[in-house]
């Protein structure tokens, strides 16, 4: 039985209840498809490092929460997990709004692996990129019920 | 000249001024020396994903701040900057506080890379592990002033 | 029913018999248990790079034969693949023979993951670190036949 | 002074001179420009794992070598070393040529970063994905000399 794909509606509202640190940082998802999703860091506190520029943990929540993202719409597994991410910072990220975009490079049976890029908007400029590898949980999620619920 | 050692106080004022996301997570310097740092993680708002265990990005801003806090006692470097940094999720980290311990495997003069075992307290079970390195400012930091000021 | 484990006669001859450059780069398996294996690069042509070191790719052999030696001596898996690996190369490796030592910091159901120091000998200097995870084939081996049929 | 970049001819003399096992695994050097660089794996003995697929350790060896004739062509040092690699295995290798295929993330003046995609030929089925950082040596070499000669 074919599985319907989760509407962006349904995954910013199961990334907002589910993650508070999303509302917290100020991050939206922008887009979500199967070939790529984006998400967007607008102002807000708390997002500074020592020199002014966005902390490596706000770049990091950035990148996570672009891949979930991409996952559920993809694989429409929202039990996934994170098994491992690297990132590199490439250059200090100075200005807002940040968007973090993730395209797949492994979408199996088993395991999610994307390729990350986070840019300054305007501009375009890329400031990091990340690889990170998700476990998929294996069961087809029963999507007649509220996504919300993991 | 001889550079003073940061005490333990003067990195934890530096962290808590310069990366407010420290406050906000509820992160706190419980040591730091040449050998090793140590930081904690407790109750606090914000600090979940799916599933109910503690966020990667929570998880991330331990092993970074972990690491920065080691430089800090070790290269008296606060200009230095996370070059890249590779995380493992081990398991769920379901249990507050965690701990962070880092210690050092290369302390170069211009590369700092870290070995990072994040563990649930008390218990010690491992939940995550990561490799960070840093790239080092390369001038001797003036450390008569303020250190708050980077 | 239980499995009995590989000794270590039967990892030798499985990854001579599978990885025709361990003997090319002159690795042999000196240890294979289930809290931590090691192996060791001898003299051998080939290995060297640009300024006389190591080069990096066999270190990166020795750190992917060791993870392997460990996972059939823990998880009996020869089926098991390398999902990814960090390598941080953090001195020239200038002195023969190199020994690499994997710990496994995750033994799971589908994945394994761990590290692996690899150190100059005699004098023990760290050269290397690595993380890396496999992915284990899920279903138990029969080990009653040939272990070094895949 | 302006720097003459190497020529092509001059990277495949030193990569051949340097690092033996790219002729011991019939690597060669396609392209190197300062946009992206190229090298391809040919038929050869030693190089499959378990299974009959290309073995990890080759793999990794294509990464840093296009990654190397990238730095040279781009940044003009011989001297460069690798800090580190992250290498994803998407899916088995099972067919030859692979063509590995660098682009640079960050060409600093002390760091540089590269992604790196493997993929099978013809066809271009991706098989693997790398990032690595180099350390520059940081002075400019000579090139009015023997480029072989690092």
């Amino acid at each position: 039985m074919a599985v319907d794909p989760w509407t962006l509606e349904q995954i910013r509202k199961h990334i907002d209840e589910g993650l508070p640190l999303t509302r917290l940082f100020n991050i939206d998802v922008l887009e979500a498809g199967r070939d790529r999703a984006r998400v967007r860091l607008g102002e807000g506190a708390h997002a500074t490092r020592p020199g002014g520029s966005i902390a490596g943990p706000v770049q990091f929540a950035l990148a996570d929460v672009v891949t979930y993202a991409l996952i559920l719409a993809t694989s429409h597994d929202p039990a996934a997990v994170t098994v491992d991410m690297t990132i590199n910072f490439l250059r200090p990220a100075m200005q807002l709004p940040l968007v973090a975009e993730a395209v797949p490079l492994r979408a199996g049976r088993r395991l999610f692996t994307a390729d990350v890029r986070i840019t300054e908007q305007p501009g375009g400029r890329l400031v990091a990129q990340a690889t990170t590898t998700y476990a998929l949980s294996g069961g087809t999620p029963a999507l007649t019920g509220d996504p919300g619920r993991v």
